[in-house]
């Protein structure tokens, strides 16, 4: 029975398949370098909002719970304002127990989801230019994740959508407003999607990671004013954009009843609970906002995205973009070079020493262009694009 | 191209065959009754040390980073002094940035090193009693956890150990001391599962969540003490029950580095990074106790195990057990009735309001048993067995 395996045959196929997103590859690269400004990874520069490090100050000193587990689908009362919250925008009656789940992040929300539907051999639609780690969730749940080429300026091309469906296709993913395109999709597009959705009984699975985060007074478009696709919506949504707070990991899961008791076991069996503390710090997020608070992250990004505008607009020998309708990303396309997009952002980060995302890791649209984070302070961003300015003249 | 999938068929078969571990059940199901004490979940009733909170909110009034998210596999700072304390019990080298992970709890850390290694078909030896996750986490990945029956009073059987072993054995997990025994095995015992493991080129993946609870002056035995095992280690550990921080959900996993890698990626697709407070609340809990702290778990759960064993001496008509060694679980034999153990337990806690959890959640050999942790305060463990002995009386 001895078995001669080496440490590398011991690996499952399956995960050998799988890719670490370059959004997280760069900063491990760019930690080795000194005096990097990054507009990459997409981390809101501001602190988690005063309100919440100050109730969580209080839950530190004073609670008996804040330590330990919560129940394992989260806590009630979180669970309790989540549902309120989706009723509000639906008009329909949610069951706080059997359709939500508090999870590690919106990443946790989507994985365990995929992981609970996805079988060996299904299909799952994704946009190109799309969020990369959806591709390793349905690769690592065995499926295989189909691409769905944008229009251009990224919109929705919902002849090539239809044409992409097949006998195999499970779900189809949709972030609206867009990681990494920053487009915001209309209500019309998404009743597009939930035309097919129904016709060919797809499920859809919504990012609303960055669905507060509108500019322009514009109103976001929602799955949730469909109540016959009741049966088929999955939403995955966190708060780590909306109060800055990435790094606490939590998020929520919403489902029909049936596939959510399924993914809770994933859930269980990989995190047993969302992280208590930050449970609580979402809790007071929602509830505890005082009414004149000076800390707007909206107001705060809207200004952002005019100074990364007028400074991608002083670049236009080098990039052109279309000006972001929601989230804080840019995909900028680049010119003057025949670079890869890998080879491009390295040259960048070594020359520069900004980081930016490849355009390759959302897709092969992505190809030739770069993603650039507005979520940094304005000081970094001017002082980013000062060195891109410098860098540019020395382009051939 | 119509399909009528309802929505009960767009789960994934594989995910079917999950379930939620009874330990995370029962609490869901007596958060629905009033006044009852839990002996269930393995929390210990302590807040976490008042230095850890202390050093938390600190960060919260002052770092800009404690809201963001870490580097992916972990704050460097961190990996560096598991690394340290790694290097300190085996003598070995250990590459902090490729043989470690900083994982949300030990849970991640044990579901993505399984799902790293195990392909559909591979089996992985478990034993019985053992902890009900491993075997969620194996059927997951694809692959059959196979139970290995231990010993009268929870002992290693070497032989049955190395029957089990086939061709499809990928890996054994070994949880030392037990949840849910409390059995602690010695030195010998792990250098026989070590000799097997060399003999048929398995994979060791050590659980070491309770490795610093041991009780009696002992010294906890280590696979880190057999260099030659070196490329087949895998431990899995957490800070949950040290620092009294089950709800932080930090942990770590250290692998060979082939095998990190890959496990790294799961990571990456399920959680991003684990939470950065509670990384620094790690951190904290490792490099800033005070010297005469008087917050000392082990002091702590030393008594109550004196308290829990008396009690439980006391009512020897209804309870056999063996005093444990390590962890703060006992999982002992009941008598009087012929109630399965999810029964016996239901009706414990209908009729006297006191969680425990069904011996049979831990494998075929844990039926007739339940398990009691004895992490609460003394007071509820008390007024716990006050209800015990009462509601004893009233059995036949």
């Amino acid at each position: 029975m001895k078995k001669n395996t080496k440490t590398e045959n011991l690996i499952s196929n399956r995960v050998k398949n799988i890719e670490v997103s370059a959004i997280r590859q760069l900063p491990i690269i760019a930690s080795k370098l000194t005096n990097v400004i990054s507009l990459g990874q997409g981390i809101p520069d501001l602190k988690t909002p005063e309100y919440i490090r100050n109730g969580v100050i209080d839950l530190l000193k004073n609670s008996n719970e804040v330590g330990k587990y919560s129940l394992q689908p989260g806590l009630p009362e979180l669970k309790n304002i989540i549902a309120k919250n989706l009723s509000k925008v639906s008009g329909w009656k949610i069951d706080k127990d059997k359709e939500i789940c508090i999870t590690a992040g919106a990443m946790e929300a989507l994985a365990i989801v995929i992981s609970a539907i996805v079988e060996i051999g299904n299909e799952v639609l994704v946009f190109d230019p799309g969020y990369p780690s959806y591709n390793e969730q349905i690769i690592f749940a065995g499926g295989t994740p189909v691409s769905v080429p944008l229009k251009e300026e990224w919109g929705l091309d919902i002849l090539k959508l239809e044409k992409s469906i097949t006998k195999k296709t499970k779900a189809i993913i949709v972030c609206n407003p867009s990681n990494p395109t920053g487009i915001l999709w209309g209500q019309d597009d998404l009743a597009k999607i939930v035309s097919l959705a129904k016709k060919y009984n797809i499920l859809i699975i919504a990012d609303q990671t960055y669905e507060f985060l509108v500019y322009d007074n514009k109103v976001p478009p929602s799955f949730l004013k469909y109540r016959s696709i009741k049966n088929q919506l999955i939403i995955c949504s966190g708060f780590s954009k909306e109060f800055a707070m990435t790094g606490w990991r939590v998020g929520y899961l919403f489902a029909p009843a049936q596939i959510l008791e399924q993914a809770a076991k994933i859930h269980d069996a990989f995190v047993i609970c969302a992280p208590t503390i930050s449970q609580y710090a979402a809790l007071i997020g929602l509830t505890k906002k005082p009414k004149n608070s000076k800390e707007n992250i909206k107001a705060d990004l809207t200004k952002k995205r005019e100074v990364i505008c007028k400074r991608l607009d002083a670049l236009s020998d080098l990039f052109s973009y279309k000006k972001p309708q929601g989230a804080y990303y840019i995909l900028a396309r680049y010119k003057k070079t025949k670079l890869n997009s890998w080879d491009f952002t390295l040259k960048l980060l070594n020359e520069a020493k900004v980081i930016v995302i490849p355009g390759s890791a959302f897709g092969s649209l992505g190809e030739g262009h770069i993603r650039f984070s507005f979520g940094a302070s304005i000081k970094q961003l001017n002082e980013a694009f000062d060195r891109i300015e410098k860098w540019n003249k020395s382009l051939k």
